[in-house]
C-alpha cells in the first residue's frame, strides 16, 4: 500500500524530470524568468491531484496525462509571478521573486509565456478531442475566477468588514478552484462522466479552502523557532483571514497588532485567540472543508488512488501542526 | 461586388455588438477594466481575417465562427493592456490605457482574464473538437512568441545596433504571428487541410509585418496637422524602427534627433530620409511583404473572400498613404 507521503515524493520527482526537460535548459531571459520559480521547487500537489483523479476515475489504468499535470503546475506558477508583482513580494520558495530578478517588464511576460504553455500541455495530453476541449474550457475558466479570486484579495486590503462569507468566497476562487479545475481536468481527460467530473470538482475546490485556512493557521504558529519577524504576518500586515474576522465577530479586535511584533506579544496573542476559541472554530472550519471533500468523492468507486485523495485533504489540514 | 471598406464596417458592427453583448454590461473593477479598450473601439481586423479566412476555405459557405473571431480580439486587447503597463502608456485609443484608470494590478488581471475569455471563445465555436484543439495549441504557441516580440521590442531600446533580420524577427513575433493564428485558426476550424491552413498562416504573418512597417511609416509622417508634438515619436524616442536601421545602414544617424523636435524640423528630416533613399527602401520592403502575403493565397481556390483576404494586404500597406 502507497503512504501518500511516497506517493507525493515519486509525483514530485516525476514532474521535476518534465520541468526539467521543457525548462531546464531554456534561452534567454524571459524563459529564464518563466522557468525561475518552476526549478526552485515546491511539493507539485496540483499535478498529482490531476494524476491520481484520472487514476481514480479508470481505477488505476495508466493513461499519459502527464502533461495536463504539469499544466495545472504552470497555471500556478504564472499567477504566483503576477501575484508577487502585484503583493510587491520579494522573495518566494527560498529565492528572489522574478520580477526582483529580471524586472517588472519581463515578470508580467514570463507569467503570460506560463500561462500560454498551460493550455498547450493540456493539448498534448494523451487523451480524447472532446475531452480536451472540456479541459480547455475549465481551465480558462478557473483562470478567469482566480483573477477574480485576486482581485477580492487586493480590495480587502482597504478593508476591515469583510465578511466570511466574503473570506470564503475569495479564497475559494484564489486558491480552491485550481485544485477544483486539477481533480476534474485529471477525471475529465480521464473519462470522468459529469457526476464524477463534478464531484472531483467539488473535492478539489474544498481541499483547497481548506488548505489555505491551514496555511493562515501556520502563518500564525509558524515554527517556534522563528523570530517575530517571520511569524504572524498576516496580523502584521492587517490582513483580514479568517483568523481575523473570526476574532472581530468576537469582539477581539486585531487592528492594534499590525504593526512589528515580538515573540513574546505573538505568544501572548495566540494565548488570547486560544482563549476567545478563534483558533478552535476557525480549524474547525477548515476541517469541516475537507471532510466535505471526502464526501464528495463517494460517487467513485473504491480504489487506491480515492483512498490517497482522501489522504490530501487530510494533509491539507494536518500540515504544520 | 462587396468593397474592402464595406465588409470591414459590416465586421466591426458584428464585432461591436458580441462585445456588448458579453462585455458591455459587466460588474466590478476587474471586469469593467477588461472590457474598456474593447468597448472603446478599434477596427476588429483580426477577426476580419479569421472570418474571411473560413469563408475562403469553404468558398463562402456559413459557419458559426464569430466567437473564435472575437477570440483573437481579445487576445490582441490582452496584449495591449499588459503592453501598456510595461511600456508607460497613458493613452489608447483615445482613452486613458486600463492601469491609468485602475492602477497596474488590476490591469495585469484584466490582461490575464481576456487571455483567459480567448481560450474559452475558441471552445465555444461551432467547429469539430479535433479543429478546435489545433486552433487552442496555435493561439497558445501564437501567446508565447507574442511575449517573445514584446520581450525583444524591449530588450531593443537599450542598443542602437539592432539588424534589419532582428528588427524583422521582433516584428513577426510581436505583430505577425496574431495576424497569423488569426488566418490560419479561420481556416482550421473551417476544415482546411495542412497547405491551405499553412499557407494562411504565411498570409496572416506577412500581411502583419507588413502592418507594423507602415505602422512605422505613419508615425513619421502622421497627419500634417499635427504638432512635432505628435509626429515622429519613434525617432524622438530613439525607436530602433526600420526607418531608423535603414538610415543608420546608409550613415544617417538618427540619434540626434532623440529630443523634443518642432515640425520645421521633423519635415527637414522626413526631408532627408527621402533624399537618402530611406523611406522608398521602407516602402518597398513593406509592399514586398504584401506581394508575399498574397502569393500565399495562391492555393485557395478563388472566391470574393480570398479577393477580400488580398485586398487587406494592400489596404495594410497603403493606410495613412
Amino acid at each position: 500500500m502507497t503512504t501518500l507521503e511516497d506517493y507525493l515524493e515519486k509525483n514530485a520527482d516525476r514532474m521535476d524530470k518534465m520541468i526539467n526537460r521543457y525548462f531546464g535548459d531554456v534561452y534567454g531571459d524571459l524563459f529564464r524568468a518563466s522557468a525561475h520559480l518552476l526549478l526552485a521547487g515546491g511539493k507539485r500537489l496540483r499535478p498529482a491531484v490531476v494524476s491520481l483523479a484520472a487514476d481514480a476515475v479508470t481505477k488505476g489504468s495508466s493513461y499519459d496525462l502527464l502533461p495536463a499535470a504539469l499544466a495545472l503546475e504552470l497555471t500556478h506558477n504564472f499567477t504566483l509571478i503576477h501575484d508577487d508583482i502585484m503583493d510587491g513580494d520579494v522573495t518566494r520558495r527560498g529565492v528572489p521573486t522574478v520580477h526582483t530578478v529580471w524586472g517588472e517588464p519581463t515578470a508580467i511576460l514570463a507569467g503570460d509565456v506560463l500561462y500560454a504553455k498551460a493550455f498547450e500541455f493540456i493539448c498534448i495530453s494523451d487523451a480524447g478531442n472532446l475531452e480536451k476541449v472540456r479541459a480547455v474550457r475549465m481551465l480558462a475558466r478557473t483562470c478567469t475566477e482566480i483573477c477574480e479570486g485576486q482581485s477580492m484579495d487586493i480590495a480587502f486590503e482597504a478593508r476591515r468588514d469583510v465578511s466570511e462569507a466574503e473570506y470564503l468566497e475569495m479564497v475559494a476562487k484564489k486558491t480552491g478552484v485550481l485544485y477544483g479545475a486539477a481533480a476534474a481536468i485529471g477525471g475529465v481527460l480521464a473519462g470522468a462522466n459529469p457526476i464524477q467530473a463534478d464531484a472531483l470538482y467539488q473535492f478539489g475546490v474544498n481541499s483547497g479552502v481548506a488548505f489555505q485556512i491551514q496555511d493562515d493557521l501556520i502563518d500564525l504558529y509558524a515554527s517556534s523557532e522563528k523570530s517575530g519577524k517571520d511569524r504572524a504576518s498576516d496580523i502584521r500586515e492587517g490582513k483580514q483571514t479568517l483568523i481575523a474576522i473570526t476574532a472581530r465577530e468576537k469582539g477581539l479586535d486585531l487592528a492594534p497588532y499590525q504593526r512589528e511584533l515580538t515573540g513574546a506579544e505573538i505568544d501572548d496573542l495566540i494565548a488570547r485567540l486560544e482563549d476567545a476559541g478563534v483558533i478552535d472554530e476557525v480549524r474547525a472550519t477548515a476541517i469541516e472543508r475537507a471532510v466535505v471533500a471526502k464526501e464528495a468523492l463517494s460517487v467513485l468507486p473504491d480504489s487506491e488512488e480515492k483512498r490517497l485523495l482522501g489522504e490530501i485533504a487530510d494533509f491539507f489540514v494536518n500540515r504544520g501542526n
